[in-house]
């Protein structure tokens, strides 16, 4: 399979659980960094309940708005899995059981498969299947809908296959400087490098308890050469002793 | 301030880094727990970058669809601290310098306090700012939405005056029965449940790589008797042996 080259993306996290201060959401940020690491940017994200109607809404605007979208969630076997079958209400086609999924289920239960395994068989009609060496249990890609399941040890050996399977038109570019100065006096030196800079998104993170650095500034773009040029400049203008140039690792 | 009278609750989640990898988002966790100790059901929250445009378009359209609205991040005094201009915006009116606020920069910088501190003390037009002994620094609240920073560690202050300030029209009650039983296993018995007590809402949460359980089934409504009756019935189909009674604690 060749790489999908896309340039957007969003992700669409599902589970009740996740809404009620039950469960920590802990997809979005290995799956952003997954993206990133592509070249591919990560424009939104959505958080719902195991609601079809409203996961099959979702499915629909943000897989028409997005060259790709990733879901989380919701598919297992039990009545509040109803991802598979949202999909494919979003798309206008039915969700039928697989003849492959179904084997690999019958060959993972053995004498203990019953017809109720069956669920996690479903796929909307017209998915695709990957299957490659690291990841054996297939992943179900409806059009440009990457369907993941929620267990966040699981969703991460998928973001392999989701790594190998798409890429960006070209890769960003980032760099952090830490200074010691408070974001209020970053301020002005900031407007003066955004508006010099149109293409590198500059961003400021304050660090309110931490003795080593008070305000941590990104640089990302899709050139080295103009990244680092927006770094110079802002190093420059920076008041002698401002930055921090060993990185705190820990943020 | 008379507690305000809410069933829903979105949230609204601002920050370039929270989609490129670079940071975890944390706020939505401890909302949805605060939410719900309150009694008000957070039914979904969308994540979006440092664009006011798109913040603005959000907050109005979910600060009209749920009772309330609560926005996380974006409310320092740097160019990508785009919210409260967003805010304004959503509401058709602009956002202008409060001289409470602008009192309490001049207070907390004294003689570095500069004019770019002062979009720190911008908020919309009508905003209302709330002060507690415990947050001294005001909350600013503007009609149903309330606009909280990204800072995990500040977020978390907050999130004491929203549970002052806010509240269901009735609790939630939840229990949760840790079970040996594979998910597939557990399908037809929890169909059963779900069909006999529809005003429990019933979750099924999968364990992979924990010995002391395969299962968690929650039971959630906002009656402590019918939550009781759905979870007995459970326990008296589940086949002996099938339930591990102690919490373990860490899921």
């Amino acid at each position: 399979m060749i790489p999908t080259l896309a340039r957007t993306a969003a992700a669409l996290l599902i589970g009740n659980e996740l809404l009620s201060g039950k469960t920590q959401e802990k997809n979005l940020f290995p799956l952003a960094a997954t993206l990133r690491a592509r070249g591919i940017r990560l424009c939104r994200a959505v958080v719902v309940g195991d609601d079809q109607d409203e996961i099959a809404t979702e499915v629909r605007r943000l897989s028409k708005e997005y060259d790709l979208l990733f879901t989380s969630g919701g598919v297992g076997p039990t009545h509040d899995d109803v991802t598979l079958e949202a999909v494919a209400k979003a798309f206008g086609v039915t969700a039928k059981v697989h003849p492959t999924l179904e084997q690999s289920l019958r060959n993972t239960y053995g004498s203990s498969f019953t017809v109720d395994h069956l669920r996690m068989a479903l796929v909307p009609e017209g998915a695709e299947l990957i299957v490659t060496q690291e990841v054996t249990w297939p992943t179900v890609v409806m059009r440009n809908v990457w369907i993941l399941p929620g267990i966040p040890e699981i969703f991460r050996t998928k973001l392999g296959v989701v790594h190998a399977n798409v890429r960006g038109a070209s890769e960003f570019v980032t760099r952090a400087i830490y200074t010691k100065l408070d974001e209020g006096d970053l301020t002005s030196l900031l407007n003066q490098i955004v508006e010099a800079h149109p293409s590198v998104e500059v961003g400021s993170y304050p660090k309110w308890f931490d003795p080593r650095y008070k305000t941590k500034v990104t640089f990302d773009g899709d050139s080295q050469s103009k990244v680092d040029l927006a770094v110079e400049e802002f190093l420059r203008l920076l008041p002698s002793g401002g930055a921090q140039t060993l990185d705190p690792g820990d943020d």
